[in-house]
């Protein structure tokens, strides 16, 4: 019933306007989708996904987020189905500290994205959103306009379990979002902690927003985060803050300018932008656009792409192997000795490990 | 012959002081030792070691490097019987860009403590090492008095093999020193590339070596080393540098001051030195007897060296779980395919990961 009133998807739906209050919004839509996946076939979920149906391809995604053995095994064979028509679309990493003003500037530059036409997943990583469930909500109410955007989608980070999990998930999700016809992906992050190193491990892009701090511009500065950005924008530069963002974008352009060269043939650039003059916001598209031309020219695109698939590769493997040897019976009755006679001196930590490998194959 | 001529750690020898020119030094000594270790029973070479006998201890320490089979057997079981009088050494990283003077100032502070009554081992992580052979003789003709010290022991990088084989060698070759008496280790790395986190695992405490780089403080940071570092040491801080190197102290210490506390409970110092007026030189080992003073008392200093233990035992583990599956004939086969299934598109990374693992484990 809801898909019939408000399926923005629909070019028949007299609903692809914002609906009125007190009608079953967007929001409240795709929450019950969550709550209630229909019985569908993986064809049927496949079909639904390629004609870009939204409502088919956020059940989808319940899929790949449930932890349950039936909706993981459907997931994965949905996921195959779709990843010959994946990969088309350009992967923006978005990161920045909490206030920085992220949801904002998604929302403007989003909004004019999709305004020329383009169809635009965003997603999120945010391992602790566990805690703040609410977020799901905040998110999507900080981004009013995009989230009644039929040309946009917007899926909250999954909840559930560790960083690697919440990127594997994400990472399947940008399959879905691809094979459904979206050809920008965002994937949103918050600047603190390692989940920028998974974003930055899945995306094309990475575009780190920063605040102009009056006095003392190296606080903003995450020093890891920083090396991984191919572009910097110092947000909120409106205002009286306008004259400190200039500064500060200067600033980081003198420290950016000590990095060593990236192998992209692509120079990290810094700008200022406001969300709310909207001043600056075309220029991360732009730079996005013209990364895009020289990684592709160079190869530097496709041989990113295949060095992050063939990364997870080995990383799943390792994390195959260690999860059989950990799980064994015998291996945890003997580790806890192992670390103990390490920890006493009485074996070298080496020595330890070449045993117990030793024993875990003989069981084997 | 050799060992009668200059034996420093014999009491009754008449050469304790420099060698006279024309005769075999240290040097010539040592490097003999490496190529023709004399054929001894594991017992000797233990009971050479805990004597302090440097040219038992520098054959051993041959063994340890050899990457042949029956040298490593017998050093893993010389290793495992002096590690019970291992672990009691003050361990200490030192660490910066080359010509920053870390040899003159290791020359410097060495001699100091060695005139006050420690044994000292200088060991070297440089696994580029292998490209610069001379730099063996370059490190003691530059460290000439430490050198000849008979308490101090001078023992360039184990040359051969991968940064994680060289870290490896380098924490067992620790384990013979503290056996044989060293009771304070240095670890001395260049400032580039991943040396650093290989050594700041293995000690207790890491000295980053900066300078003062007139009007551009910024180049000198390495932003992930410097974040490793218990102290600062602004070195060359005489003549006309000195006012420059108090200056760039005084922003290291701005730019620390920004950086979350660390659960050692001990906050990182920076001062000046120059290991040619020697003046600053000593404010190493005081902040060193510090740190240890502190965290002895509040359990970090075991808890660390404890999680440094157990991580070289699940890094062990993990890297032998590794070997084993990629060097299975089986899998050599079906790697391949996978990786071109997985760039193709046919197959997700998670599922190919998936199928290899459990092909692995029948075949076993």
């Amino acid at each position: 019933m809801y898909d019939k009133i408000i399926d923005n998807n629909n070019p028949h739906s007299n609903l692809k306007v914002q609906p009125p209050i007190n009608q079953p919004s967007q929001i409240n839509k795709e929450c019950l989708a969550h709550l209630k996946p229909k019985k569908r076939s993986v064809e049927e979920y496949v079909g639904g996904i390629l004609e870009g149906n939204r409502t088919i391809l956020s059940q989808a995604i319940t899929l790949v987020e449930s932890s349950l053995y039936e909706h993981q095994h459907m997931a994965q064979q949905i996921i195959e189905k779709c990843l010959p028509y994946a990969g088309k679309s350009i992967r923006v990493g978005i990161t920045g500290v909490p206030g920085v003003g992220k949801s904002t500037t998604i929302e403007a530059l989003g909004t004019s994205l999709t305004a020329k036409g383009h169809r635009l997943a965003v997603l999120a990583i945010d391992p602790s959103s566990e805690k703040t469930k609410g977020s799901i909500l905040g998110d999507k109410t900080r981004m009013e306009t995009l989230a009644n955007d039929p040309n946009s989608f917007i899926r909250p980070s999954p909840s559930a379990g560790s960083l690697g999990g919440v990127a594997r998930k994400t990472r399947e999700i940008i399959v879905l979002c691809e094979a459904a016809g979206f050809d920008i992906v965002f994937v949103e992050t918050v600047g603190v902690g390692q989940s920028e190193v998974a974003v930055a491990s899945m995306v094309d892009f990475f575009l780190l927003l920063q605040l102009a701090n009056a006095g003392d511009e190296l606080q903003g500065i995450k020093r890891g985060i920083m090396e991984m950005a191919d572009a910097i924008s110092i947000n909120k530069a409106d205002g009286d803050n306008k004259q400190l963002c200039e500064l500060a974008a200067q600033q980081y352009r003198n420290a950016l300018a000590l990095f060593p060269a990236s192998e992209s043939g692509w120079k990290p650039v810094v700008f200022t932008s406001s969300a709310y003059t909207l001043e600056g916001i075309d220029k991360i598209w732009e730079n996005v656009t013209k990364y895009v031309q020289i990684t592709k020219a160079n190869g530097y695109f496709e041989s990113k792409r295949n060095e992050q698939n063939l990364r997870i590769l080995s990383e799943t493997i390792d994390f195959y192997l260690k999860e059989g040897f950990y799980n064994n019976d015998k291996i945890k009755d003997l580790l806890e000795k192992s670390r103990q006679d390490v920890l006493a001196n009485k074996i070298s930590a080496y020595v330890a490990a070449q045993n117990l490998v030793r024993e875990y194959f003989q069981t084997k």
